[in-house]
């Protein structure tokens, strides 16, 4: 960032202009940089990772006018004036990062420099965007969740009220029509009236986010019920296997109900971790360990997959299906702006990569919560965990797994007062066959949030057996992109086969195929179920050889009759559409 | 037009500037406009018709510079300089344009002041990018096409030496890098180099016209057979049924091989037209029936769907499956710019709605050609043909049908001269078991060409019986988006399935549906054979009642082995593209 000028755009010279780089958003990228460096700081104490970001405060205050406002792309000599274009400029999105990186370093212990310029900040949003200012609203949400933020941090009731402002305004139609329509923004229909996320993912999430953020502190019940079935609504019919969200490139946004195409998924990354930040608001607020179970998926399929083993390149978008082979990832800073690869060193776009920072920065922040009688595990990794209940007792426990390599999850006591408390763990939805073991006693347990209440002595064990091992999955049938095909998951992670020879699938090299085994032709047979072998899962498959046919489509071959049918009359294809508004498809999937 | 100021942009005030209105390529769309207004004045005369082409005429004679130059968008004060921006001006692309209309024109009847307007246009061309001038390129092929056939008119070869230097010129990267990659303008590869049609589909189809054009007047059979190669490839895997091209909405572009979704289908109305334009080409070069079958497909399934019936709406993108109910045709102004609804009355970019009217005005051109020895006819619709044969015979025949509706084609001849000669009709692709009948011989004819050589007498006739009636097709295995299904066609038609009330597919009105008839949620009886009904097809189908589920990925119920398979391993997905450059798939197709 420092190199791509977009750090440097805080500083301007003695007229006060800029010679501004990057794009209207880039002062984001350099709030959630500093966000994830805040987060690492609170990991591990390193004087010089903390005065980098003391640098970049100073940078970020510099640049605060004294009113409060700071933007590098608006309102100095030559910029376009401040809020002059709501609908696509970023200024409250950028603000709202702010906003965040400020929480987030106060609750990594430093609430001074930071937390002053975000408050100044968020005064200034309040004073010209309140109920005695402008009834604006910014084209890409972020600003409401990180105002309850800051509400929540600093006790300041006006941000809270100025976040539940913003969610009210919003689905009225009020920022000018989009090409890709009010749905691209989400101002299509207010919050609390929608039945499922829709238009542009990221955008769709965040709203969610500051939504739950608001309906939790304002107790709008409501509020936050209607968030939560249009997430269960997204979850069940435009969800990616994955967990990934959105499938059109065109506008990064969700498609229609089922429209999950494999080979053109969207499946942002930034949209996979405002899937977390939503999941986990949810789970706070109803306390569903099915959140967690979103959660995990996320982390494993889309986060995971988004990243390359070096932390250097990176996907944007994650398909589920990769038809050409792609190309190596370039080294020369001159292919920045491309992207490509199999993941890319740097788009001109670059908000997954930060993003990404943050998340993994705060990741151990996921793992547990603590509510009034106990401590509740939602994600599995090696931990040390204290906290004090609500009564004042300390407790403590570690977590030991190899989890989800394997599913045997052992946690145990390490600090207890007196009287008994409860140990919940969230056992995955997948996760049919999970055995609990507690004090030598051995029971099965389904899936869902198992409690384990008992006066506990240092020492206890509590083991969770989860039934890892690999597993066929089959789509609902209303997924068209699909259809016919199965897929293989192990735990909570999908499996993909992989070739990395041209036309050649990943098969044992002492086995035998006809036709170097093009991913394309790979057929599965699902009688034999998959195994787990030294490198990964074994399936059994026959590749098709495909004819030379001029024509792709062709007459079938004859098969057996179904009952139950009733007559449907058919029109030409180009008849579609006159008779009103309709419904139509060419493809008639069979019985 | 004129509403808009397309029009109107061709008239400059005294200072010689214009308020310009419309896009950057606007000029084109008037230019189409008067090449269809050319076509329709050569199919009848029209006083009034003639009059408003001849003001249009003046109107661009008037903004043509003394040097030929003729473009609104550059060059004028306040507007950017001449040819500063040939990757996305369209420029040369708004001046081949004008060429077509004054060929056009000249074929109707008028080789004057347009086509005056058009050598000077050209010739401006040919100083500026000729072998002495700028090595340049236009990021919208369409200029190359217009030269030749300008060359064919005038009989100028520096024009047909122009188009072949663009046609080299491309492929070598020597615009400016596109984020949606050089394949965008198809300037990733040398056109004789590349082996399928790829990037934006109509950029694809039009430069490939321009290289046949150029291929067959310089007689450079390695580059006809280039092009010829990748439309092959196009046909036999990145084609919709209906003919349609482009899978992408994202750059309205050809996806690969095989992505072919039904409900993300862009199949745009232009690429269907600039397909007909490159198979009409093909047709000329080769005299292989198959391509008039590419053109009768598109014709009945991508044009004649793409336009409503009173000829005031449209499509820009045609879908092969609509997954919500589409909107009414808007009746107010305020919507031209955002089309929607089922067929919209207007785009911002509107390159369609003239490009169907050209073609339209010229169908009749595309119904028959005349050999050395005959007549063959390509699209069977009532008509009257008469023409002279190389040896200087007239001949004539009229053709009497109502085709596709039904399959007999009635051939009589109105005009012959003694000795022999030919008819030569298409049996199409689709049509196994076609009869034809001559002097009261029947006779079985197989799909291609069958060609009827005799001493005619006028009043002779030929009868053709082709197998019209409703039949299933099944698409490539390799097409994923689509597997499972089946298609319905009758002749050269595409069917679908069309619900003109929420949730009620087209069903007999005395049949009993469970459900309603959800079209998502359909499955045809693939052993009943479709059959002809009063308003249509009918095939058999029941209704699936989806459940209620969270997720919509479950575990498969049980289904039996297939033999011959082969290990295959499977990696978890977030490894995927790790080691080197791969193909990839979640989803795997069972046997």
């Amino acid at each position: 960032m420092d190199r791509l000028g977009w750090t440097g755009n805080f500083t301007a010279d003695g007229t006060g202009s800029v010679d501004r780089r990057g794009r209207q958003f880039s002062d984001s990228e350099v709030y959630k940089l500093i966000e994830a460096m805040a987060w690492e700081l609170g990991r591990r104490p390193d004087p010089t990772l903390a005065t980098e970001l003391d640098e970049l405060t100073e940078a970020v205050a510099a640049a605060q006018s004294p009113d409060g406002y700071v933007n590098t792309a608006f309102g100095r000599p030559g910029q376009p004036g401040r809020y002059t274009d709501l609908a696509s400029g970023h200024e409250l999105y950028c603000t709202g990062h702010l906003l965040q990186a400020a929480v987030a370093r106060a609750r990594t212990g430093d609430g001074g420099r930071l937390l002053d310029v975000a408050r100044r900040a968020a005064d200034h949003v309040c004073d010209t965007f309140g109920p005695d200012g402008t009834p604006g609203l910014c084209g890409h949400p972020e600003i409401e969740t990180a105002l309850v933020e800051l509400a929540r941090l600093t006790g300041q009731r006006r941000y809270l009220d100025q976040a539940a402002l913003f969610v009210a305004r919003r689905g009225h139609r009020s920022l000018p029509p989009h090409a890709f329509g009010w749905s691209y923004y989400s101002d299509d229909i207010p919050v609390r009236a929608a039945d499922v996320l829709r238009g542009h993912a990221v955008r769709a999430l965040y709203l969610a986010s500051g939504a739950v953020d608001v309906a939790v502190e304002t107790g709008d019940d409501e509020l936050l019920a209607a968030v939560a079935a249009q997430f269960d609504r997204t979850l069940a019919r435009r969800t990616y296997l994955t967990g990934g969200m959105g499938s059109r490139h065109t506008d990064e946004a969700f498609g229609d109900d089922f429209v999950l195409p494999a080979d053109r998924a969207y499946s942002e990354t930034c949209a996979g971790i405002a899937a977390i930040m939503l999941a986990w608001r949810l789970l706070l607020a109803t306390g569903e360990s099915r959140y967690g179970d979103v959660i995990e998926r996320i982390l494993f399929n889309v986060v995971a997959t988004a990243i390359s083993d070096d932390g250097r390149s990176f996907f944007y978008a994650n398909t589920l299906h990769q038809r050409t082979p792609t190309r190596p990832v370039p080294d020369d800073e001159e292919q920045l702006g491309f992207g490509g690869g199999p993941r890319a060193p740097w788009y001109e776009v670059s908000c997954c990569l930060p993003n990404i920072a943050r998340l993994l920065a705060s990741l151990g922040t996921y793992l547990a919560t603590v509510g009034d009688d106990g401590l509740r595990l939602h994600q599995y990794a090696d931990a040390e965990i204290g906290t004090r209940l609500a009564d004042g007792r300390r407790v403590g426990l570690a977590v030991r797994t190899r989890y989800p390599d394997d599913g045997l999850v052992l946690v145990r006591i390490t600090e207890t007062g007196a009287g008994p408390w409860s140990v919940t763990l969230r056992v995955p939805d997948w996760a049919d066959g999970a055995t609990l073991v507690v004090g030598g006693e051995r029971r099965a347990v389904a899936p869902g949030a198992v409690e384990v209440r008992r006066e506990y002595a240092v020492g206890d064990e509590i083991r969770l057996e989860l039934p890892v091992r690999p597993r066929f999955t089959v789509p609902d049938p209303r997924i068209d992109a699909v259809r016919g095909c199965v897929a293989v998951e192990r735990g909570p992670v999908v499996y993909c086969a992989e070739a990395t020879r041209p036309g050649a699938a990943d098969t044992d090299p002492d086995a035998t195929t006809t036709d170097g085994g093009d991913l394309d032709t790979i057929r599965i047979d699902p009688a034999v179920v998959p195994v787990d072998v030294a490198d990964g899962v074994e399936v059994r498959a026959r590749f098709d050889v495909p004819d030379g046919a001029r024509w792709p489509y062709r007459p079938p071959a004859a098969t057996s009759a179904g009952p139950g049918s009733v007559p449907v009359r058919l029109v030409p294809y180009h008849r579609w559409g006159r008779r009103g508004p309709a419904t139509m498809r060419v493809w008639l999937p069979t019985t």
